[in-house]
């Protein structure tokens, strides 16, 4: 019965479930689904069994503000529950609430986001984001005549899947691998990408390579976008965490064989973009600058920020 | 006997022999080893046949000017010639001298560029460049301790070619993806890249992903340093020839089923870096900025500048 | 009984009234007078009237978010009030209330901005902006001595109005055509403008020009000061509209005559001001930075906020 | 009995008492020593006395926010008391709570930014800060291996103190000239300095230096944190006070007999760092960016905002 | 018969003859005719008249090197002639050799320019530049399909008669006033403006506005080019003379009565881009970089350069 | 008889003479004066003690340049020499003639320098240049009126001698801290230092902190000149040499028992400014920009480049 736990968190995990926004609907459905399937009734079994499980899925990706949100926002009743019902009912309806806010952020975000291109614009995306990409298919969706430069991402190559998606909804785009980025923007008026995690002061946690496309918007005026919803922004930054970024297997980057001996190599997921390269971060409350993100903390965490120092 | 010709020219076009340096040699010598063995004494022939030779190879690599200075230093004294036999012997000569005095380049450019390095150092270097390993190499043969990054320079990833050349040599050396180059320079202190060209007006033409590189240096204040000899520095652009930046199948970058209909795939060679992001130009005559290439175009052609207009 | 208001709108229409405050304040007194000498006693039709008379002066400038404010505060109490009476009432009551507390802002920018400036300073402007000049005019008559250029502004050539109306208040004003800009920025030391609109994330929407002028500010390290009222936040921009930047009549750049035929001229009347370019945001309601204007937006916004979606 | 305020506005005078928090500490404690004593029991000469005291206090150093804040804070109640034994009372309490907070922002705030330190990070950091030694520090206590470049600071060269402080602690520390902080900056990975005060912009008025310390860290991408209590931050520059910068006596920098008549000094105890340098301002209340400030500031003042104007 | 100098001179100073290049020649010109038509036979009479005749060519703009060098070209064989006969022929053919060589040097730059074109650029021109429209209309000539912006360069808005020059040749030319440069650079792919006067350390000296547009090209990543024969690079800017920027009359700016009294008008000719800000420099005898000039200046002069000292 | 050689190396080392002018000026002299009153008539034995004492004086700051160009010159004819006279005379010829050519180039230096320097001009000066100081004093000389900022230039406070200097020459100077320099450098408009070394790529080194000075002068909008006779441009770094930047005893910041145990100082003399940041380089031979270094060397050098490699 905890299978549903077991194998959310190995799919997260293992990368088959990928992207900030799916990993935290995948955690919150998981823990929904866990709590509608329970069996028994014992109150106190079941606030332990779903601490477990949370703590099951927060493992699979222990540095992803998202996931941790999502599981946050699943649970957070389970504590206050006067019975078993009504802690599990609690989990199966919040779990569901979570993913349909954050579903409807997605589509918030697009419709925002889209009104920013116009009409001739030629964009570049990076790697594969739901909210980036879902920007620039509502452009087209409305009618404007775009061309996306999408970028490969190596070493997951997620850029295979972006071309996919924005083909699949007749968007004109072509590949380039990452070091044509450069090259290629002297001729992109935006370009918009997703986050990972944004910190209190303004800075973007997102796939390794962002950093270098947003250095090179800023060196060509070209407009740098943030497409994030605001359960990315970290509370655990304004009181000092650093976002940790992982190193992932080097089995990405080199095959058997190809290395001699003592070579090492260095594969980390993420870089940080820093809050003086983008221009805009597109929420579902609107467009802000980096400068406004600790404020928008402040007020989301109110009486909450304590537990967070 | 034409073999070595069309050889050459198929190594070359297919990438077997790749490098600015080492194209440029192996076209000398495939003239100069054609000459050698060519039959029969019929001067005008011979002539001919050199022309004709020079053309094939030269259409290896249309861009290449280190190729256009190997052909065209092995076949120089071929039309002033007085017999079959000067002609023939002239190219044997001009195409060993211009082998070894291009393999002299790179040693001289070793020595000058390994003073450069200072102890302790951390260093990154782009796709396989001879000139710039040799100063590496050459710096750690004097004692000097160091630490490479190396960037895997998709699509061709001739970053495994270097990681083997260095940990040969000795290095202690980390590959990187080319999207972690400005994630991982805040941590290096010198670059030193190849060149496959440079422009009368000092910019670069390189693999692509170099003029990344160089701006992610100038943005963390790391010495940008570009080995090269001076065969490279191309008369052609002293009249305004652009630097042609072939396009490569892409083949290179996707595999077949990989990409839907429609979408389009940019897979360009090489890239340019804006003067004003070199610090250093290392060649067999010293260092120099950019400023100076022009000068020192101009002293090299003499008379001879007229034929460039 | 109509004609103040279409007088207004061909008044705004024709730029005889001009800069987004003074728009704003015609639209709020058009619509108090209008209601004022309106006949009648019917409440339906006053609010049908009231709503075609806004409609005619947004349509003079459908663009400035200065106006809509101006137009949306008069009018605000006209659905909810209970009688005609009462309906008139409020219109005359909120219009002159508008106009009030606009020109207060005014002056209290006036107030705030002018301690900014030191004896001795030199200070340029552009375009011809009332808070701006209030700002300077408020130092001189502090006793502040300071030098002023003033920009030429073309194709309208405001910069005439800003030397009469420096020259009136005693400010010492040079004139200089806007090419000139760059080369006089090494002497200046502080630039106050105007704001049409604000963006969400802190951009400047304002006379063409000015983007440059901050441009160059940020190369000589001058200080660059906006003075404009809140009113001129775009709440419209937080969902992602863009402010569209009209075009006028090519007249206003060319007489008849001077241009060839198949010649096109571009004459767009704003330009956009990047948050980056912005040191100081001054306001009635104090000084701020760009990445603060979200935090005022939402705060000002409070629960209307889900109508500007 | 007054000897307490004397002595303090003294020793605050002559820098004998130095550092925003500082002094801020020692005006609220002198206060409330100064309640505790005081002899007789008229309420309308203890509130005279108390405002004279405040007086000679904030006449020690015109220009500090934070001693403004810590007089402030002590007296705050003095006016409402219902009697001069509640209005003593107000004062001893107020400024001991002063005191406190004040020290436990200190504590935090070394909490919060140790945390951004990383394990063989190079750190710089300027004058004398209790807030940024206090992040050093307890980095070190937490086991991390950092190297710090203490600067000398002259002319009241607190580099001596901050190096006996660092010491103290057991930190690496080794100590440079101001002249040489551009050259060690290419080793440097953060830098942290103290704040005497933060404008509503989101600027930096620190000693002497700081602004050229945070343009070298921009320059070769080294991350400039601002620790800061956010009673540092001034309303005033909220209504447009600019922060005097006070110049202080020339024997600071000159013997006398050195230098020839008619030679003048220019010597300013602090400067301006625009926030643009500014990557985190490290506070009490979390890590925000300098275009939070405002938002702070007006949170935090409410009501009182309209005694700023 | 001393008409043709008073005449030039009047025509140049009248700005009817306008632009480095052309005011060159029509001095050099000018000198010629007056030779030919010179009566009498008296060797020392005709080297005063000439001297007298190039101090008046010369005051007409005594800032324009290449005026300088015209006059200079055309007499510099008087002295040395042995008889009246040959120094009036030497005047009459230096003359014209100057004047062909001047046309010819325009043509090859405009030669070696167009082929810096790309098919589909868009480019940006300012003010009206022979060797500038030469380069764009050889381009268009050659069938490249290219789009050009001309400022309209006040106050003499020679931009008028670009549009004329471009139309004429077929070029789509669209005008835009000096603010819009900024605004539309963000579309530009390569700037071509002309040349007053080249210092020696690179600098350009052209009409005013054009450091402006370099300014907005350099943020935006448009290459900034300059066309230049070599004698508009200054000989005495070798040995510190700055050039001198003429200020002319403020009726080029305002009309009468428009300008209340005192207030004043600074309305430069020309401005200074600094050498950082440009990429190439296309002269005649090819293609450099600004830290070229200084090379090419000194061979140019040779043993002539203790004559600038 | 040899005091005059180990004095002088003694005075050099302890930097009572100093700056690369004056030692080099006193190693010539000293080597004249040494062959002047030399005793006997061996030549080899000439030969032997003149390498020996040039030994000795080029120990005495082996960094230096200047010094070695001093040195070379007085003494590159005994070699050479058929006779003991001939190479004693040799050498006081060749020592005097060092002396007065560097004098000579002081002079001409500061004729060219003083031609950029306009009336009213702010100027700032690092360290104690003579070339620079010359700039200054023939501008004031001139009759312009300049205001001129002094560094103090820690830890050896040249810019005392700087503010006598100038002083006693009748300029208006105002010393500042080393601190100070980003403060002031918003109202300067040159600045004018001197050079130890100058490199083949156009790199300055020159006294401590001057890389700071050009780097604020760069933000700053600022002209940053650096006054340099050419014997400072060093042949050793165009095959790679770097410049050693000598550290010096830390008793030159540190006072007996101010600092704990364990501390360290670091104290370079020189620092490293790059090219970028360098306006013009002024020279006996013109100005010149960074890019034009090489090509001066490589014609001053001719023949004797070979021996530098």
């Amino acid at each position: 019965m905890k299978d549903i736990i077991a194998d959310t968190a190995t799919e997260i995990r293992d990368m088959r479930i990928r992207g900030a926004g799916r990993i935290a609907r995948a955690g919150a459905s998981a823990l929904a689904e866990y709590a509608r399937e329970y069996g028994g009734n014992d109150l106190e079994r079941f606030r332990a069994d779903m601490a477990k499980a949370s703590d099951i899925l927060l493992a699979s990706r222990p540095t992803a503000v998202s996931l941790w949100n999502g599981v946050h926002s699943a649970t957070r009743d389970v504590d206050s529950a006067g019975s078993f019902e009504e802690a599990r009912e609690s989990v199966v309806r919040n779990g569901a609430a979570f993913v349909e806010s954050s579903e409807k952020a997605v589509e918030t975000i697009a419709k925002i986001g889209a009104k920013r291109i116009k009409d001739g614009d030629v964009l570049m995306t990076h790697c594969n984001s739901s909210a980036a990409i879902g920007v620039i298919t509502e452009a087209v969706r409305q009618g404007k005549d775009v061309k996306v430069y999408a970028t490969e991402s190596r070493p997951w190559r997620q850029g295979i899947l972006t071309i996919r998606d924005l083909s699949a909804a007749g968007v004109d785009v072509t590949l380039i691998i990452d070091s044509a980025v450069r090259t290629v923007m002297s001729k992109v008026d935006r370009v918009f990408v997703g986050a990972d995690t944004i910190t209190s002061s303004g800075s973007l946690i997102n796939k390794i390579g962002t950093s270098q496309v947003a250095l090179a918007a800023s060196e060509a005026r070209a407009e740098f976008n943030v497409c994030s919803e605001t359960y990315k922004f970290s509370p655990k930054t304004l009181f000092g965490d650093s976002v940790t970024i992982e190193e992932r297997d080097i089995g990405e980057i080199i095959r058997p064989g190809e290395m001699p001996e003592g070579v090492k190599v260095f594969n980390p997921v993420f870089d940080t973009t820093p809050a003086k390269y983008i221009d805009n971060i597109i929420t579902e409350l609107g467009i802000m600058s980096p400068g406004s993100v600790y404020g928008v903390m402040v007020r989301q965490l109110g009486d909450r920020i304590s537990g967070y120092m």
